[in-house]
């Protein structure tokens, strides 16, 4: 494996389940500032549904592409913590993610990935509680890591983690089919068909526009933003994240749709405007 | 339009509608300091109801004041993004303010105040997503600010801002009519009423004290804190903002009180201390 | 009293009730930064819920063991702000807290503990607000220690201040006694039954295992991870706070047992792993 040289920048994400009416991602804070005083510490997400290993995946893929080189990402949604599950920790691309073997971190890998399973207990505070590792494994392996210990040094290294494997869309000639994978605070129905796969399938028969179906109601697709419709109208685009996504212009689509995550989406060719779901 | 020599002072405060559940700030925060690793990040409230300008508004006004001179605001409660409003960079005061011309910063500002549109694309993360203009164009723009950038370098003088035009308080011989315009955490009712207009409406005819009406019911005015009444007891005084609040000892006056955002709220002189509103 | 050597570190603690729809935490931090531009500063906990004081001091428990040397805690749960409480702030151990006399601060203590009573108005924002003194006392008084002042510049010593009694845990020959005294996020209740009392108890007369009686039904215990126990069930453990935990493996206990704080929790002995609550 060829060595990357890759530094630490200092920057510390923490993404968790852990909710906000407790201090636990504070004690998380604090054993890093402990160990490494001059870690700057940036909240990624705290409020992913307990134990919900994929929407912690999602929220993680989400947002690692827009920290600078070097940045240390520790995720903790870990519901088989204290049992066999191994800790990791990866560096890939140009920057290192610490969490649970159980494909958390998987979805913000990019290839060539360089993983470690972390078993050095001389960087763990002790004793390790059974119950909370992200206090006493995780925050610290990434405090050391963010004072410039190679990542070498944490244990042996391994290659069969585990991979998340989110559904993929299923193309044919007449439709291009997928699912909701995440509702945001706005209620907007965030789809696991990516551009590139919604790219190819359109320029297969270029139409005029799309109608995209889901809930059991017809969409106007694809538009480039929320403005090009009414406010209250339904709409299908591209989202920030590069994925399909589902809204209704300030307004939120899951409710009005009744579509939560799992929801069956279907994108078919049309050759009118007509059918918009009016407000 | 003299120049006014204010240097950032590497502290930007984000606001917006985003919430807690996904990772929309982390990206802002993850691009700010890529261009910028020396800002010091401080949220300001990402709890603000989706698209509800004029409370994202309300909550600015109440905080910036606080700040040290230099301090870039950037606030994004965006309901128009991707359409043709116009995203925005003010100086005034001793502060910045980056954000989209809905009025949302309007009551932050203070005369004189400098205003640019922004238009240079060199300061942007680009390609600009039509639905996440705060990570690619609001957080970017707030970084480069921080950087030394000067504000004129980022696009042309503008002077017709949009403003939002909060209802007045209205006062006769008689009465002080105003309402309420946002509740908080507590139920706390926050009004429309300002100190100074308040105390110009006492002074014209000095009164033993006031009957506050709100939600149909009378309470006492003006206490100066919440300790001048027994628990439970809802109370009308001048808040840490400084405007008229209604608030319930040690409880919650907005469900008390079955009030809510634009309740009507009249004052009228008394000269007994009698009709407190009991537990 | 001997002078006990720490330097504040420059990293601020922030525990409060005051949520996260409004700008009240920001506006403290505004004002810390205004005055000592090095702090550090990092959220402790602000979903404590409204006025609870207890809850809030338990959060800070839990929490300050974590920090470095010279970490500066400042909590804010005050109903009684504005009477005639006092606000304090502490040295103790090797760190600082600030905050007012009702408790919330006691259990974070340790002995000996030196405390001033802060009356001296030069480290206040002035005029201090009769309902927001986090803003106006507490964070300056912060703000200043972060920069260096010494504790006793801030006030009078007094030793008489407010402390907390939670409930204790009762032992007799058949039982260990106690109750839940906080609900965590995931479910988890947390009760007063600490590692210390429990391990004497169980000392004086071994057995297999042991019987956790609590919401009318019984659980597994001692166990000593989720992972001993099936998904789904209910099980009892030393938590990472150093107190008995009784919860449910990736599910909710107390939704499950129907058991809220003050629920009561009793420990008896048993010869055999019978009983098990299944899922």
């Amino acid at each position: 494996m060829p060595r990357r040289r890759i530094r630490p920048c200092g920057l510390v994400t923490l993404l968790t389940d852990f909710g906000s009416q407790d201090a636990y991602v504070a004690s998380m804070k604090g054993v890093i500032l402990t160990l490494c005083p001059k870690a700057v510490l940036v909240d990624m997400c705290h409020e992913v549904p307990a134990h919900d290993v994929i929407a912690g995946a999602l929220q993680l893929r989400s947002a690692v592409d827009h920290f600078p080189a070097g940045t240390i990402h520790v995720a903790v949604v870990d519901p088989g913590v204290g049992g066999t599950r191994r800790p990791l920790a990866f560096r890939c691309a140009d920057r290192f993610l610490v969490g649970p073997d159980n494909g958390l971190l998987s979805l913000a890998l990019s290839t060539p990935a360089h993983c470690v399973h972390l078993t050095n207990e001389r960087y763990f505070r002790r004793p390790v509680s059974a119950t909370f590792q992200g206090r006493d494994l995780f925050a610290p392996v990434a405090a050391h890591l963010a004072c410039g210990v190679a990542l070498s040094q944490f244990g042996p290294e391994v290659t069969d983690w585990n991979r998340l494997a989110l559904p993929s869309p299923e193309s044919s000639t007449a439709t291009l089919k997928g699912q909701v994978i995440h509702i945001d605070r706005f209620g907007n129905l965030m789809t696991n068909i990516d551009q590139a796969t919604l790219q190819q399938w359109l320029a297969a028969t270029p139409c005029e526009c799309v109608a995209v179906r889901v809930g059991g109601r017809t969409v106007d697709g694809l538009v480039s933003t929320y403005a090009d419709v009414s406010r209250g109208h339904t709409l299908a685009l591209l989202g920030s994240a590069g994925y399909l996504e589902i809204a209704t212009r300030e307004g939120n689509a899951a409710e009005r749709l009744r579509a939560g995550r799992g929801a069956k989406v279907t994108i078919r060719r049309r050759h009118s405007a007509a059918g918009r779901l009016s407000p």
